[in-house]
């Protein structure tokens, strides 16, 4: 099986690289700029491409991660006529987007945050597939349990839930991380006497949900020391304010309140 | 050394217990109702007391596990008179809550969240530690080496940053995951599909800073995901709230604004 990965950013990298290492044949990648196009082609062991007729024709699956506002402009330009598979990995992008331009397409979404400098271990990462048909569908199982033990079929619909619940877990988490190692590093504090204490947050909601294992002021509303920390926060609105409504909302659900 | 906890909630049971098990000689556990005094007091090999006047006199330290708001009662009614070393294992209230009440004296701040439900591995947490002089910090640094490899001295004012920083570490990040919960709930999906994201969003900031670790729509601001988002957390204006002002900060600090 020839992929091509059209896209070459941070879960682009990622997957190339795990797919590669589970021994697929990755004989290209597109991308705008020749800087990242090449950067990961070498990765991967494939040739460059830095525009869109550049992109061979030949592959039997098309590996379409990109931003999702490129995505529709990309397709038009790369499925029309052609008999090959073609998936995109975006969490909040219906499939439907290929719908009149590509005759067999699907979703491949890897459920996992994605940097450059750090190789993702993907055994455990949820991947969740969805196809036009037989032959995507058995194309994206075949991508995905190469790499992950973890893989099943998932609507649109739902998918875009994940996603939504995703941006809470761990966007919204590790801007949470960002905030509080901006408190530390103002006072010469390290960031690093926090890792325990992230790791056990993390660990303890394999085995009680979040709700039971929420701690903390804004559990029973503790006034005086709610009013200590917005003292402390005065010179950040933006910080106090995201701080007074997750507050505001913790106690509001420890009450029972959805 | 005879050990008297006063307090038996979730921090004192997860403390008693290590201290037990690295060889200390708990004599009692104080606390107002005989359900909760006993619970702890059978877990440590302890007596159970419900009022401050049958706690005994003869102990050589006092461990005040108690909530913020009771410690500055309690104090007075335990510490005068005695030559014993009192320590309180509070985030936010400075050492000086003992002055003119006790002769030695100081904190003892295990940086972590607990549940009763889950023994927590003392090992890695964090101790900080402050003291009136050097009888007190002796007795807290044998205390808090015995269970912890990673123990260190801390002014008060620091304290109340580390605590603050750890609403957001801990409290914040835990409330995220329940909103994700709810999210996922609320469509029948499970929310152990989240765990492999929320762990590697975790082990990230070991090896990154929370900054660099960042991903996710708010980053570049994506309006087109953030306002489809928006349109999904219609039904809750709460959550909806949080995740406007989440993601403006996660935008305005990515551009390099603090």
């Amino acid at each position: 099986m020839k992929i091509v990965f059209v896209g070459a950013g941070r879960l682009a990298t990622n997957l190339g690289r795990a797919l590669m290492e589970a021994g697929h044949d990755i004989v290209q990648v597109y991308s705008r700029t020749q800087e990242s196009a090449g950067a990961m082609a070498q990765i991967v062991g494939a040739s460059p491409a830095t525009s869109i007729a550049a992109v061979r024709k030949d592959a039997d699956v098309y590996i379409l991660a990109l931003k999702d506002s490129v995505l529709a402009d990309i397709i038009p330009q790369l499925c029309k006529g052609s008999e090959a598979v073609f998936l995109h990995t975006s969490g909040s992008v219906p499939m439907e987007v290929f719908q009149g331009m590509a005759l067999h397409y699907g979703v491949l979404y890897p459920l996992q945050t994605f940097s450059k400098e750090r190789a993702v271990d993907f055994a455990d990462v949820p991947f969740f597939l969805e196809a036009s048909g037989e032959r995507a569908m058995r194309v994206a199982e075949e991508l995905a349990q190469s790499v992950s033990n973890n893989v099943s079929r998932l609507s649109s619909a739902d998918r875009k839930q994940i996603h939504l619940a995703a941006v809470f877990a761990c966007n919204f988490t590790n801007h949470c991380y960002s905030m509080a190692a901006d408190i530390l590093g103002k006072h010469g504090l390290p960031f690093s006497h926090l890792l325990p204490l992230i790791d056990e947050t993390a660990q303890k909601v394999h085995t009680m949900s979040p709700r039971e294992a929420q701690t903390g002021p804004a559990v029973r509303y503790d006034e005086n020391i709610i009013r200590a920390h917005g003292e402390m926060l005065r010179d950040n609105p933006f910080v106090k304010d995201i701080y007074d409504r997750m507050s505001m909302n913790i106690h509001r659900t420890s009450q029972g309140n959805l």
